[in-house]
């Protein structure tokens, strides 16, 4: 079976980058939302990105007019799933909106629709049944389309194994490196490494090994890394991270969900807050003294 | 205090590396060690580096001739720490041999010289004592000098405080970025947060979620670095790796430690056998289409 047209459920931010990449990878997009706002402001967001990408040559300004004439923004479930060969659902990670979505879609469809996720953190399993589809289903979670390139192919325990393939076809025409997740992972590869190392950082600060500067630094000089554990977090968000976090019943990431809190009560959530472990916009790990 | 003349105990790898930065940066140098090949080996790793960094262009050939002309090779003690303000043990990681060597050393050197060990994973409490001088002795531990350059600082209970601030100044003039651990931990910061992620990475591996290539595919693509965790256990040792391992007591490091005993046994100890989780010298992960 050949992709040709896709259609994207959320109109947030990595729905939109994943409906821009595919549509400057020549396939037919739909970009579905609930609210009119979002779409609007998906278009922006899009139009933001092309910019950057022109800037940095890695488009001509013709690609990206282009890319957008092949994007619907519907507000009309049936037009935006007509015809669609795979559905990717970036929805709220929220278990009952995500499930209202599914059941709804599942229904609408075409016969032949791969349906997809891109949840960050819940697992296919759990939507598999209520689409009705579970063979067809699957979990393809993109990090960020457009700087992190990377697609986590996450199949559920009944995912027919010859969607796996289409998948990765699909995830190179996106320009993305496709990995497989052979069997169902919260947070799939890449996030549960980060997630233990940034573990590891919070350990060194709730213990009063070292701080929150020499963290970064040894991160940053050792890895050649523009940033460290908490310059990571900030950007993040504190809020997300407590939300991993904060589940994980050893001691050291209690301790470190509790610091977490407290930042967060004091509403220092990170770079989009214009403060978290650095203040933004101009955080003190950016300065050129920084490391020595 | 002004360090001027520094003493290098071992003349291995990491000792040959501090003992030529530091006599790049202008120190006196001693190197002792108590085989003869031991020390023409270090003078050859030395000229080695030398080379690189003209090649690159770090330094000019009369750098290096004159920093070699720093540097006293010898096999006595007590020429070797005559005068010293510095003493910097990089000797084997073997409790017996290095309580031996500050034995022999507290009762040879000045009574100005700091003593200051680079042990990877013991502690400096664990020899200060039989050194003579705990209040002068204080873990400097280097990563590799010359491409990650941060030296960790990591007083024991009873460091004086006051040679703290002399070591971070003898750091940033050897270049380095100095860290404070402020207090004793195994593995300093980076190596914690190191081991961190390489646990997360084995546990992938041996809970069969992922593949070792799409396990160090998801590290690079995401953090834009030249190798993933089952690389740089590679250029590690997987010998090395496995003595942090085996030690800790949850299942999923001791699944790991299982896993990297293997391939030990196996003879795939990493780069340096020539084969560990990839083959050398032209690993997969070095290939252009490994990302695509």
């Amino acid at each position: 079976m050949k992709i040709e047209k896709v259609c994207i459920l959320g109109a947030g931010t990595l729905g939109s980058r994943v409906a821009l990449q595919a549509a400057l990878s020549g396939y037919q997009v739909t970009v579905y939302d609930i609210k009119q706002e979002a779409l609007d402001s998906s278009l922006k967001v899009m139009k933001k990105i092309l910019n950057q990408l022109e800037k940095f040559s890695e488009i001509k300004a013709e690609e990206g007019i282009q890319a957008l004439s092949k994007i619907l923004f519907t507000l009309d479930p049936k037009v935006a799933v007509e015809d669609a060969d795979l559905i990717n659902e970036s929805v709220i990670e929220e278990i009952d909106i995500k499930e209202k979505v599914w059941k709804q879609f599942g229904e609408l469809a075409p016969e032949k629709t791969i349906f997809t996720t891109n949840t960050s953190f819940l697992l296919p399993s759990m939507f598999a049944d209520i689409s009705r589809r579970p063979d067809k289903f699957c979990a393809f979670h993109f990090h960020d389309v457009f700087y992190s390139k990377v697609v986590d192919i996450m199949p559920h325990p009944t995912t027919d194994a010859e969607i796996i393939p289409i998948l990765e076809d699909f995830g190179r025409a996106l320009k993305q490196v496709p990995v497989l997740v052979k069997k169902e992972n919260p947070g799939y590869i890449f996030n549960s490494m980060l997630m233990a190392f940034i573990g590891a950082a919070g350990k060194l600060l709730t213990g009063e090994v070292a701080s929150i500067e020499d963290i970064d630094r040894s991160w940053m000089v050792n890895f050649h890394m523009p940033m460290g554990p908490f310059g990571i977090l900030d950007s993040i968000g504190l809020d997300t991270a407590w939300h991993v976090t904060h589940k994980m019943p050893d001691r050291a990431s209690q301790a470190f969900a509790q610091l977490l809190e407290k930042y967060i009560k004091a509403g220092k959530l990170g770079e989009k807050a214009g403060e978290g472990f650095y203040q933004y916009p101009n955080p003190t790990y950016r300065e050129i003294n920084f490391l020595g």
